[in-house]
């Protein structure tokens, strides 16, 4: 299904970076949700590049709604919010347009699109498509808190440099949410901003870990096979350009423990079942469990670096040497995490109207 | 769609630990691939459990190809294999029926089907059910091998000892399909077995890292977003009992790397564009570059150990100590290897087949 | 998807006319639902052969419900029937292997297969498939008679002989579900049946329309744009073998009428909202409005007939002269019957699930 | 997926009849296929209202193709093109929001989306949103002329007024592609076009039939069970308003008719095997044959009449007596059959794009 994803509540994305517009289409978002124009735009301020951390592209993401909201509510017919491009400097690319950027999909997009596609600031590749996201993804993140569900992702780590983990999950989540830099420990908040900025300066780029916890999700929602909690979210979450592994609970980091230190006891704590402890991410068999759905996702370091690289011009199909010019970000990973937000909200919004009916997101 | 998986090429699986048999549904392979009844049961052997590493229920796997394969070849309708549930010792579970077993689904599963499921052995829960996904994929894995795609899947690491990683790639892979044990450092073996009887001995479980790799794919197949190589692939490994995160290429590992040292130069070898480096696993932008895809799946220690646990009893609302009986397997990671290769092997054939069309898994 | 159909409850079927076994599996019911396998085997004798209006081929139907349900309940987990062929006699088909039946889809089976296709008695094509639809459709119209929503369809017309409309809906409707030969007018009955048989004596068939009727199904279920309750209930009816038409209400009669004569005036009775009368057989704009579903299928006369007839050697690629042998039925419409009320109740049961969330089926 | 439809080649629609905009979005369309703007414009006159026949509101159609297209070609990702809405009269409706038009979805759409519902101008569920279908139609239209696929529907009726059948179908095809008003007498023109013009003057509306011929599409596409040509395209046709039936071939005439009329006898012909009739409307068994595909739409008279009706106040929960206002169409099957086409060319192309692979439809 390709640029749709989703069941119940499906996304929809088009788009290419120097086109007109970019946009999403949000089908199956039940009636009646209230649609609050002023935390879209803060939400699309969350994703925008900010000082000398990100690309120099100013974008003003002036959205427009163009269906499926009246009278400031959902209607639960198709929601369109179309984007326009704005800062676009097409010519920054024709020069190099065969001249595949190491790390970047200039040459699987060819191998796929036969030299049909639009290659401008990475076409539809690019990175500035999960506006879209991020713009239908706040109606999602309304629609969930008004239900109890709530969504935060801190930068976990940045190259060696890492936040404190989650404590009091919903003051954590409050507080990253008025964030532009999602950190935690804000004595880390200089050093990874130092960390970005040297790299900045020599033309180089840093990764990192994003990770997320969503609490007050209900139990009982996912499948034993294929449609795991953990499946679906991943497949989504691997859209987001640069994410290369996503972890549930205590993912990797579970190779050296034994099944009796990663097995969650269960407990009965004011007369409701919990698990001590959250090695699973808050998902059993596919199916979430009433603890908080907890998940990492690696993001690498942005491909486009201002250093001389090799590489192949493959329409000559000879090699080559490449000194990218344009603007670009030195890290992505401060910007991906309300995109992490948005796609997660989006997904849990499909899992719930999927299992409780579509009425159900508008609090019925 | 729950509980089948897949566009053109659709897997379907069904059954309960305990029941009369389980099975699968292959649905959109095409029509000529010849069918080897001695390869599948050559991989259900794979996957059986064998020794002390493993559980003591030992099933024969005597499956029947009950549709869709005609003259030894599929004939392009659905492909039905039943698989026989033979060693069942139901007993074992209807006293502790509402004790939910930390690590396990038997709660989710309460929460999800009120007290309806068949709880015996894990029901559709079970890791069983993952033999019909062994039986099926033998289907996919001879027709990846007939277009020249070869998949291999080592432990990586299990506890904290790790195998040497992929050398030379289908020499690996080859070695790896002939192997019970699949490790590529033979001096690892014993102590992996070792560790494994250790934690049996003990009453408890580990876990580990598979890596996988898999060669000849052809390049361009994949989606920008959504249907990404790596969000289709991911969706379905979390499927695998255990898995709790899934990476491509240098994963998480890619946290402290700067891009200068994570992109993967191009050059042409041979009149081939390649890439120098493989940290993108294969993929960029969501689509094959004709490199390996490469991944890793964390295989948690197996839920089931015979240590005391704290837990709840989910009926009567009351904490409870829980000491599992029954038969169980003090690591899976090594049986786990082969539903890997199964489920990757679907999964490929489902993009080849949405790519190229219909006819192609039969060399067309 | 192609032998699956539906997303909240979901059906696959596979099997040939002359393997081993057919079956079905259903996934999605809810947990929790009765599972009456005298009513099962009940539905699936309406769809078996009867006295010279039928083929001679006997089958006993010995269904196992392999998966699925536990306790006599559903589970929520995917239910699988397993139906084994027993009165098969494939030497009847192997000699004119190549002579495309005129009607059937042997021609197009090659193309589509390649020559791989089982091409006795059918194959995959055959309605002996339909006994899976039947037996996974029985616990679907259990499911909706539980929850008020009942289904009957009568043979409207056979040949030119036709059969009284509904008049009190539920009373039909019940009358029907007790008939093997389903007709309102029970004096319309022996004339269908005479015109049956001597079709069959002049080695001839008949086909018909089946008009079906859907009571207490709720407002406001289906979709303005593509999932229509029409086009959903279309795209599963022309799944039945000799179906080549679909209409809703007044269908195809309503050429002559205006505006003003075919629009349903609405009424309030009895505190209800209602319309007067049903030309849009109960849904408008996609979505049900709380009358009775109505629609009729166009049953083609069965394709397999005894008279010699024109056609070709596809594999020779010859003219040739076809005498079809074998066991065929003059008319299958008297037994469609019961795969329309099977295909309806589980497209039904889609749309609920779909709509009212997975535990709507077990009536909460 | 509600407002998607389509596996491999995927259409969403949006927008609302008196919103900013509408559009679509077609996903899945080959690279490099020819985009001509001027055809897309010329689709869209066809289905604009004309003259006394239509309605009074006049929509330019200046219709913004935002993305996929590239140097006027298809670049393979997602083409969105975006029409906005010009004449649009709200006040029209806002008096009678709650009095249900007969034969509209008005009430439906209460049940369904509880109030919130964007009722101006029918909203969603207007034909307006069809305009959408037709832009992205042409595109597919153009792809499939080039692989020599055509397609064209004709008004098979009107009322009580009949048009002659297809004969030389690739030259009756050509012919309907030129006309404003498509039938193949031209002498019935006048007729229809005066039958409509008194509906009109009498406050009243008319309905017909239309019928679709598809030549040049290739054998040995379709599927067996649900996902059938027939199915598949009967699921999209149900979409366009108005439309209560679809039937295939001879459909529901063949009620009379025995086998032995029915069957199509194959023969070769030059060298091909054809059939020498076509009761069975080019699909056997779900899968086509090489014939032309041939298939009817009945279209109901439009709802929207000036003539007084009983009707309810959904409120106020009261019956009412209504007299529309406002500008509608007295027939809209000659606006339809455009429609009709678009629909037919979209499915087509999902279909040879799912069996012969993704760059099919640009001629590889």
């Amino acid at each position: 299904m390709k640029n749709t994803f989703g069941q119940s509540v499906a996304v929809t994305i088009f788009g290419e970076s120097h086109g007109a517009e970019i946009g999403v289409v949000i089908d199956g978002m039940a009636p009646g949700i209230e649609v609050d124009e002023k935390f879209i735009a803060d939400q699309l301020t969350l994703r925008r590049p900010v000082g000398r951390i990100s690309t120099a592209r100013k974008e003003q993401d002036r959205f427009r709604i163009v269906s499926g909201v009246f009278n400031r509510k959902t209607t639960g017919t198709p929601i369109c919010i179309v984007i326009p491009n704005e800062d676009t400097r097409s010519k920054d690319y024709s020069a190099t347009r065969a001249l595949a950027r190491p790390g970047h999909a200039d040459y699987t997009a060819y191998c796929k699109y036969h030299g049909f596609e639009d290659y401008r600031g990475g076409g539809h590749f690019s990175g500035r498509i999960t506006a879209g996201l991020v713009a239908g993804g706040a109606i999602a993140i309304s629609a969930l808190k008004n239900l109890g569900i709530n969504i935060g992702t801190h930068i976990c780590s940045l190259g060696n440099i890492h936040d404190r983990p989650f404590e009091d999950m919903d003051e954590d989540i409050a507080a990253l949410n008025k964030m532009g830099f999602a950190v935690l420990d804000k004595n880390k908040e200089a050093e990874m901003i130092r960390m970005i900025e040297d790299a900045a300066a020599d033309g180089d780029s840093v990764g990192g870990v994003l990770e997320t916890a969503v609490t007050g999700f209900p139990k009982g929602v996912g499948e034993p096979w294929f449609d795991t909690v953990e499946g679906i979210l991943s497949h989504a979450l691997f859209s987001i350009p640069a994410v290369k592994g996503v972890e549930f609970g205590a993912g990797f980091d579970l190779v050296n423990a034994h099944g009796s230190d990663f097995n969650d006891p269960l407990r009965i704590e004011d007369g409701k079942i919990e698990t001590l402890s959250n090695n699973n991410g808050g998902v059993n068999g596919g199916i979430t469990n009433g603890m908080p759905i907890l998940f990492r996702c690696a993001v690498k370091p942005t491909a486009s670096i201002y250093k001389k690289q090799e590489t192949v011009d493959f329409i000559k199909n000879e090699n080559a040497v490449l000194q990218i010019q344009g603007r670009h970000d030195p890290a992505i990973i401060h910007r991906a995490r309300v995109v992490v937000d948005s796609v997660t909200a989006l997904v849990l919004c499909d899992m719930l109207a999927g299992r409780f009916g579509t009425d159900y997101l508008a609090g019925k």
